[in-house]
């Protein structure tokens, strides 16, 4: 039996029904009186200066308010792509916004936008990262690189490395990691490895497009801020600052999120915030599929060169690495995925390099385990390929080299408690692994790899507050993506000793909740879950005291049961929550209403993984790939509520098979965006062959997070197209190296 | 100089600006997509059975969305005045709303409004207390008396007295306190006073009509209330009620009042939402001033019998009285008449009957001070006129006989700390006192009297947070009616340690803040001052922690100069609040976030007391009074701000006035109402004669108070009317025994 009453207890989405329902309301629902419509005027060029823009025939069309250009705007530094606001006088990226068309209703904003005249001169763009690093490329920022890093860092991306600065060029950003020496490894090695890779550009389609609404105060000293968002103070934040405002005079009410997956942090609140400002009136800014292809910031493509040698005895002995990542026309720092190539696994001998470029292309951000999915499929797919060569079970090899708890990371520093191993015990003991040879005699290839996320640290704080009716409200800062709102339930009832349903969980606004920090780098449920904890407990020892008092007891004798506050095996001698809450709010009550505070700070990361296994067939006259069964174990901490862990385990592998085989943002030779719409680019849906689909759940408890659960948020999504493409090479003996898998590339690699 | 930094500095109403330049919006001003206003059909007769309601003419007219009856409504018991809804089968008052028209626009809503026709068959009323104590009366409630206290409580207007259960009558409630011997007491007296006394029914008369807006959850299960109301945890907690939701389903979030004093607790906000749920959409309710005057809830006529004797010496030997409030069609406990009536001065032998009378009137609630204006005018006339016959110096007479903390009040309990006696003598040390004797040379008469309120308690919670820009942000859930939060910023700032502008204070609804009772009963600053107290104490130790890791130096060394930490006496040893802030609320602190919370309860009531002189000369010939002179000393425990305090005194005496002199509502022999606009209705204003005015503020501190405060918002307006009789009597001889004291009752007066 279980040492917990509520945590381990399936518990469905609070808002599932809403959302399946297609009730809930979403930024673009949200109405407010005398509200103006927005819409881009976007580029059609990478890069081109800017010689005139006429408004002058979109004012004229009736239910036009206002055409916003630069001009219009306080030319506020473009230090990062949120501050970028409206093109001045050059344009560095094809859908780079010139102009905003306010207008009464979205018709007439569409009509408008086809009304400004912009007069471009187009200059030669860097599309490429060989054309970025060529000796007389072009640059993207003549004058230095903008400089901000706050959302990688919020991602828990931010792990240092030597990085250093440079004189103007198209490199946002390197960095290195190395130990022992290369050659040393590599002629202790019994084979050696060596490949190219690459992966594209992706995209985190998400349902709902990029969308937001802002108020400005009426009093005219401030404004609020609807937006889907997953960071409503970093919003709150910048805003402010672009306004000119203290930060507390901006509210940002996080709206329900469609779908985020690390793109919605911040982009352009500050541009419709400024625009608010500027006619005084309410501007809702919803972006078209097209605009948010176009304008949004997706994931970097990247390139790869790895070199690994391995003994006959499994142990890996050297990693030579090189990456490049194409950062778009902003730094996006990605070195996490430097830091992870070289973090995994106990290499004696290694040398990583990362360097990060700026191309003509819109800015990039972060993605579900932003760099991870990315390391993983060259590392696990280079300790694939040396595994299969030298005949070795590739978990056993995995097991040998894997880092544990207190094993050095890549910049030196110890690991924490970890569950690499574990996951990758319980995966060998699968099934699907130990009977791979029945499906191999199937004809089909069986696959695994694993990957990793360090987890993100944020200081949060929580409240709660018993109310009349014997429901415990529990108020948070943060934002529930992924059913954190139902975990938090579960933590605050199993804390306070009640059930689930008697607990209320409320994620505040700027303006009312406690500081948490962006829903991100899986640090939700790890950093807010103690603070829920703390409050609960509080709570709970506030309920005691007053019903010690009530009931003429000890406050040590008391317990909560049922819902009753209970002399300790005497039914017959208990009080209702809800009576004790009416006894702290009426009119000469004598106990003050009962409140609990929680506080939490915490400087260790606790890492969480997840290994997978594919198992795949390969048509050999098409090059199709069909993934049969995809089986996640991952570590967990603590399943605080294993229906919500395994739908979001799930939606993560989901997300990794669109790495893995279809999707790709594509531009022609001169930037040009070529998959401007879901027509074009492909995300996994029901019309590709969905998996049998499995999550395995490990807990390894860490001393650090609620209960001991650890992030789960990143783990999934890493794995998925390395274990695919281990699939592929054990059903086909093709080695794939690019991103996606596509049939034409599976082709190739089968008959090259 | 003072021992505070902040407090009793002079701080303004931090709304003061936008609302004198208009820019406030109340809740009239609220609109949301798909709204539909709502407008009464109303009765013209006060007692009547409805026979049949057509509504067919009505909703043919465009515009119109539906004309809710009580057949569309759940047939609730209407066991108070707030869940009485539309009448049903039977109106019990002219203005009772027997329908609502729910309209597109409001021009439609009014249009429906006259197209809606009611058959009525009239039935005989009782409008007077007479015909309603009137052996054979008509009764307004034939099946018992409804029954439902909670808003007298909320005053600290409940306090006890012997009350009996009747069989059905118009009689609502009796209670009765008695002490000695009456023949013992008045056979003592040098001289015996005995005089009946009318106190009319007036009305809040606030700015702002009765005006809310109700949205259905748009996920169907609850509903969220915008109201002008006093009393937001009441409004949910009734709503939630009779829409049969949990209480926390409904988010009440409370707009800015324009004025309330005492009758914006909750009246239709129930109807209104299930209107809001009938038809699924907004509903927005802000009465006419008709409306308002018609079919809100005003403070009860009364009539008085009182017999009083007093020695030479001035010793009070016997007090003997007798009154009945005409409470309207509901209950309306106004006992504390006869409780205050009986407790400020230390009378041997008394008895005080009370008795409360339902008539076919709308009904009545409660209107600062509820009950203590009019026990004031009886009770402080008659010890003037006894002093006046026996020749003895009013003020000498009542410090004489005042009660004093430890002294028993009429139920029998003692009084706690009070400052009756040292507002008394401060009062008699004023000039205007000392003068008097010049007054009169100049024809003018000068009185005075002395009021005073017990104080409301009930348990309340603050919270706290520091923000990134230096900010504390102070949450509470009261409202804010007289500027109490321009209090609550410099309480907080005291505490803390800051200056006021560093502090924010937020008043939540009913979602977001913890718990506070409603305003009114003069227990805001009282309670919910001590909880921002140690909300902001409790913070600033946790400021001073973190400042003093990162100044490696002792918790105990450190203290808060001009918005830094230092440690002590070393400025250049120091730390930005806003750089802790941002120290705890950024990715990978080390800090929790910096948020202080405070809890309060307690069970003494501190009551506070004005003694008030009016200066006034009367028309012979007209009999008009005007009012020179006006002087309020009151008991203020500890000024806040003396600045609010000042203004909060001159409205309430100017409402006084209003007692005195100008306001009484009427209705003809058939319940008609007379008095159904501001036209008819006389409250002061700018074409009647202000006095000038002068407010004295005494501190005689209260251990439970925040620095020592005092409720203060009730005492000022209770001695007006009697301290303006008393002021003719000394011009005139003539002892006037009706309010309000109108030219024509003055000549009569005088002549007789």
């Amino acid at each position: 039996m279980s040492e917990f009453k509520q945590i381990g207890q399936p518990k469905p989405l609070l808002d599932g029904f809403d959302k399946v329902t297609g009730r809930t309301r979403y930024a673009p629902d949200l109405t407010l009186p005398g509200m103006l419509h927005a819409r881009f005027v976007t580029s059609p060029h990478a890069h081109a200066t800017i010689e005139n823009i006429d408004v002058s025939a979109a004012l004229e069309l009736p239910g036009v308010t206002a055409v916003l250009t630069a001009a219009d705007l306080p030319d506020i530094p473009p230090k990062s792509r949120n501050r970028l606001l409206l093109a001045r006088d050059k344009v560095i990226f094809a859908g780079q916004p010139v102009a905003l068309v306010l207008a009464e209703d979205l018709g007439a904003a569409q009509d408008g936008v086809e009304l400004v005249w912009v007069d471009y001169d187009a200059l030669p763009a860097v599309v490429t990262l060989e054309e970025a690093l060529a000796d007389d490329a072009p640059l993207v920022w003549p004058t230095g690189t903008p400089g901000e890093t706050g959302e990688a860092a919020a991602h828990g991306a931010d792990v240092g490395g030597d990085e250093k600065e440079k004189k103007p060029s198209n490199i946002a950003g390197e960095s290195k990691f190395e130990r022992g020496d290369l050659a040393e490894g590599f002629a202790a090695a019994d084979v050696v490895v060596e490949r190219p890779f690459t992966t594209p550009m992706v995209h985190q389609s998400y349902l709902e497009t990029f969308s937001m609404l802002v108020q400005p105060d009426p009093m005219g000293s401030g404004a609020t801020v609807w937006t889907s968002t997953q960071a409503p103070f970093y919003v709150r934040e910048v805003v402010a600052e672009v306004l000119g405002l203290a930060e507390t005079a901006v509210r940002v009410i996080p709206t329900t999120v469609g779908g985020a997956f690390g793109a919605k942090f911040l982009l352009y609140e500050p541009l419709v915030a400024l625009a608010a400002q500027a006619v005084n009136r309410p501007v809702r800014l919803a972006l078209t599929r097209s605009e948010d292809m176009l304008a949004t910031n997706p994931a970097p493509p990247a390139q790869f060169n790895i070199r690994l040698g391995m003994k006959q005895d499994g142990t890996i002995t050297a990693l030579d690495a090189e990456m490049q990542f194409d950062a778009g026309c902003y730094p996006s720092p990605h070195g996490i995925a430097a830091f992870l190539m070289g973090s995994l696994y106990q290499i004696p001998h290694m040398q990583i390099r990362y360097t990060e470029v700026m191309t003509h292309k819109l800015s990039t951000a972060a993605y579900r385990a932003p760099g991870a999915p990315q390391a993983a499929f060259v590392l696990e797919s280079a300790i694939d390929e040396a595994a299969r060569r030298l005949n070795l079970d590739p978990i056993d090899v995995r097991i040998k080299n894997a880092s544990k708890a207190g094993d050095p990371m890549a910049h030196g520093k110890p690991w924490s408690t970890m569950g690499m191993t574990d996951v990758l015990q319980k995966l060998q003991a699968h099934p699907a692994w130990q009977n791979r040879a029945e499906a191999k005699a199937r004809g089909r290839g069986v696959g695994m790899a694993i990957g990793g996320w360090p987890g993100g640290i944020e200081p949060t704080a929580a409240s709660c507050q018993l109310h009349r009716d014997g429901t415990l409200h529990v108020h948070v800062g943060s934002v529930d993506l992924t059913g954190t709102t139902a975990g938090f339930s579960l933590i605050a009832a199993e804390a306070f000793g009640i059930s689930p349903e008697q607990v209320r969980v409320i994620s505040g606004d700027t303006s009312t909740a406690s500081f948490a920090g962006a829903t991100g780098g899986s640090k939700i449920t790890y950093m807010v879950g103690p603070s829920v904890i703390k409050a609960a407990q509080d709570a709970r020892q506030q309920v005691m005291e007053i019903a010690a008092e009530e009931l003429e007891a000890d406050v040590a004798d008391m317990e909560v049961v049922d819902g009753r506050v209970q002399v300790k095996g005497v039914p017959d001698k208990a009080i209702e929550l809800g009576d004790i809450a009416k006894k702290t709010m009426r009119f000469g009550g004598k106990y003050a209403p009962v409140v609990g505070n929680g506080r939490h700070a915490n400087t260790t990361n606790s890492p969480g993984f997840a290994a997978q296994l594919a198992e795949v067939s390969v048509d050999a006259e098409t090059g199709e790939v069909t993934v049969h069964k995809l089986v996640v174990v991952q570590d967990v901490g603590r399943a605080i509520n294993p229906l919500t862990l395994e739908g979001q385990i799930m939606g993560g592998a989901m997300q990794g098979l669109g790495w893995a085989l279809y999707e790709q943002m594509a531009h022609d030779a001169y930037g040009t965006p070529l998959t401007g719409s879901w027509l074009d680019y492909n995300v996994p849906h029901f019309i590709h062959a969905v998996p049998e689909f499995e999550a395995v759940l490990v807990e390894v408890p860490t001393e650090h997070g609620p209960f001991g659960a650890r992030g789960a948020g990143e783990p999934p999504i890493i794995a998925t197209a390395a274990a695919v493409g281990n699939a592929i090479a054990d059903a086909t003996c093709a080695r794939l190296t690019d991103l996606p898998m596509t049939p034409p590339r599976v082709l190739a690699a089968m008959s090259s």
